[in-house]
């Protein structure tokens, strides 16, 4: 198997699709995400943003799956797993990706106006970034994109 | 009351200086951080660094006033509210000391290899960051710097 292959990472962004559409059903914007440990394919957390919810502002989908996901692999760090995440992560979940030592990024649509991976401080390439994931973007990125427009599009 | 009113400010930092001391005790990195209703002068949350207790890469002082002081604030967004903390915040709680629009940032000492406010990405000067608090470095830095320069030299 090759580092990203297609049908793997997008059965496993499927999930994180499923989760995103979940969260819009709960008022939320629409970002899901998944971590997955790299060696069993084992799925350890699922989980959809719930900063409404939560009334809690870091309460974003991978903050969320990286917490869960240290409880059941024993540690805060998660080495050798991977995280799938609808949206391009902000600089909060990035440093949070990049602390946890998550092996592989995948992640949907493009966030130009909040994200830090493609977009804004490009966390991962900055020189106080100490532990760097293999990242691959754009991974169904419009079916991403379109749930997120359309959230938007009646609420605003 | 000048908004950098200084013997105001160290008092609230003394007390996050104070929760750092403790996180060492406990055997974690010692960064203490407070969240001030600006208004009242109350203080919401006080806590220290528990990313080892917690097994939890995410659980930074920052994180753990923030969504502390969001539960008795009744909401996710901290407006009108002071952090500080002894250390430069990193990216990941830069993000969310924006995103809680938390109303100014005060800090001690800074943090050349992961902080993200003077050093590296920069956080709140980006133009992904769409809310900047007031921010004011350097307070009390020497006691901030020096413990945890103590706490690693046990260590290493």
């Amino acid at each position: 198997m090759s580092l990203l292959d297609p049908s793997r990472a997008q059965r496993y962004m499927e999930i994180a699709l499923e989760e995103a559409a979940e969260a819009a059903l709960r008022g939320e914007v629409p970002v899901g995400a998944i971590v997955v440990d790299g060696a069993s394919g084992e799925i350890l957390a699922a989980d959809g943003n719930r900063t409404e919810e939560l009334r809690d502002a870091t309460a974003h989908a991978e903050m969320l799956v990286l917490r869960e996901a240290a409880k059941i692999h024993g540690g805060g760090r998660l080495l050798g797993c991977d995280l799938y995440v609808t949206l391009e992560p902000c600089a909060m979940c990035a440093a949070a990706i990049s602390f946890a030592r998550i092996r592989r990024l995948y992640f949907g649509a493009i966030d130009a106006k909040g994200g830090a991976v493609e977009s804004g401080p490009r966390f991962f390439d900055q020189p106080t970034c100490h532990h760097r994931p293999e990242t691959y973007g754009g991974i169904d990125e419009i079916r991403a994109s379109t749930m997120l427009r359309e959230f938007f599009q009646v609420r605003r």
